[in-house]
């Protein structure tokens, strides 16, 4: 049975939602000692991700409250266990999702530990002590070395907190498609948030030609303009889309929303492969004709392993990319939350968790 | 705009439904005369596939009536056009799904006719000469040779005809996935009906471990001794379902019926591909969980090409595979239609179209 706090004495203030209404507000709980695998970290920034919305109003029904929330974290090393070579103090350091995996099957063994089928979350999660996981809405974390990575030192932290989870996720399926050496595909990006904007600046970086597919018609000329997008289309026009029928090599929709996904699937063409990283509620549509006809495929993607999400940032700063964010206090939490249940962001909050305004 | 016959002269007896009653009477019509590219086969036998249910009843809103159904020919060359030289009189053919493509892009180039988009249908499609096309329901077909296979000699022609569909349906996603040579797999076959038999004939064939998953107990005794399956697994079985959960490399879904696709992807293993041939006329549900947590891949297929169908039937030919069939004569077509659309069929009605009692 889960413990909150098995054993653990380290005092730390963080934000924690307790109910299902979600609301955000200051929480002091305790975090593990230092262990002899762990890194200690004090937090800088965490980013705000739609699944932190879903699971602080336990939209799918598994959240043990208090939760604290927070995979997108950056942060500095202060503590360093004995059995850790590979980080020192006063390292840049950053941790997404995972926080514990079995580190014995085939997939934990491959670098594909978001696969292990007893992966634990950052928050939300069960840690091998028996304690629930709290996430990166506090100001000091307690995690093993073995999911930390490290942040290129010619990326701001706060821009960078993001990539841990938005960035991999969609890292991930691109790398998984040999899509980061095979310039000059036709791709697509389903949903201009905080997953999608990243995943436009992966595609340019890597020489394709990348086509936005979403609701909204204002957001065109800012994702030519300043994300480098080529192409637009408003998926809601019928004609648009049959236009482009048969077009595109290779979708990624980071939608999250229930959406059929017929009309999309008629853009790729033969063979071509749309990526699926969202985690929408119910299940989506998925019409049999144009699946069958254009032998198309649709695969999921979940994060990343800690070798990959490791490559991802080494790939970020010798492209520079990092996202595009909006800053905010801690006590403008449940203020970004519901502008972000409105997709009003562009294209991810991040809270300043130390309040340090230097980006270090 | 399409014409019925279109200065077509050859009076041929067929069967035909002439409304969405779908009731199948006999039906005299108009063929095209013989020309430079065509081989006039003399049909002996018909399979009863579930696409000709649905297209004599409409259920996909497509349908031109009068419409003589059939795409699971098999019968003797009477005839051959100038321009043909790989046919010869008396030779035993095949023809399946495909009557007419563009001949020209890249997918009719690469042996993918299947997949080119000015694909016509052997019956309720449209000929280069605007003909609307009738099917293999009929005494004598007119058809192009480049949409011609050969049957191998130690086939009969009854078991081979539903090859020349059913058999390349399953056949085709099973090459596309490396299951040809690459023997010890653990398949999965949903449904055990005219394609699914077939499908775990060849699965056997390929020396692959095949589970079948079912809705029907009574199956499993047949599934096993008759067809070789190793394993069969109830899908209304919860607890069954969950005890096989992440254990299967492939799953070939056969089933037209709506379903969840959910609890079958959750059978998978992590990277595992789910081959989806059936074509239910509304949308399936996909879960998102199942997708992304197991990285797990929804791949739509249809038939084949007719180099890929001629390389079925020779494989056919060298493992002795044909279909379990039901022949019916042609006065029985409606009671088939009757018992097919309630699954009572073993595994396949074939129709005896020339009424010879010889398997030729």
């Amino acid at each position: 049975m889960a413990q909150t706090t098995p054993n653990h004495t380290l005092t730390v203030s963080g934000w924690a939602a307790h109910d299902s209404s979600g609301n955000i507000t200051p929480y002091t709980f305790k975090r593990r000692e230092n262990g002899v695998n762990d890194l200690t970290i004090e937090v800088l920034y965490c980013g705000i991700c739609h699944t932190d919305l879903h699971q602080v109003r336990d939209d799918w029904g598994t959240t043990m409250y208090p939760i604290v929330p927070g995979h997108e974290i950056t942060g500095i090393i202060t503590k360093v266990g004995s059995n850790v070579s590979n980080f020192k103090v006063g390292d840049r350091a950053g941790v997404g999702c995972l926080a514990a995996s079995c580190l014995n099957c085939e997939y934990c063994k491959d670098g594909q530990e978001n696969y292990c089928d007893q992966l634990q979350f950052t928050y939300n999660g069960i840690f091998w002590d028996g304690s629930i996981t709290y996430g990166g809405y506090s100001k000091f974390l307690v995690a093993d070395h073995r999911y930390v990575v490290r942040i290129p030192e010619n990326l701001p932290m706060d821009a960078a907190a993001p990539l841990l989870c938005a960035g991999i996720t969609v890292f991930s399926p691109l790398k998984d498609n040999n899509l980061l050496d095979s310039p000059g595909k036709r791709i697509g990006i389903v949903g201009l948030g905080g997953l999608g904007h990243v995943a436009v600046k992966f595609g340019k970086a890597f020489g394709h030609h990348v086509t936005i597919i979403s609701t909204s018609p204002s957001k065109e000329k800012e994702a030519k303009e300043r994300l480098g997008a080529d192409d637009f289309i408003i998926s809601t026009n019928y004609e648009q889309m049959q236009t482009k029928s048969r077009t595109l090599d290779f979708i990624l929709d980071t939608v999250s929303a229930v959406h059929s996904l017929g009309p999309t699937l008629e853009l790729l063409k033969v063979n071509g492969t749309l990526a699926m990283v969202g985690a929408p509620e119910k299940p989506l549509e998925l019409p049999s004709f144009p699946l069958i006809f254009g032998k198309r495929t649709v695969k999921g993607s979940i994060i990343g392993g800690i070798k990959e999400t490791q490559a991802m940032l080494d790939v970020c700063g010798k492209h520079n990319i990092t996202c595009e964010i909006e800053v905010v206090k801690p006590n403008q939490i449940n203020e970004a939350f519901e502008r972000l249940s409105k997709n009003d962001v562009k294209y991810r909050f991040v809270i300043d968790i130390s309040g340090k305004s230097s980006n270090l």
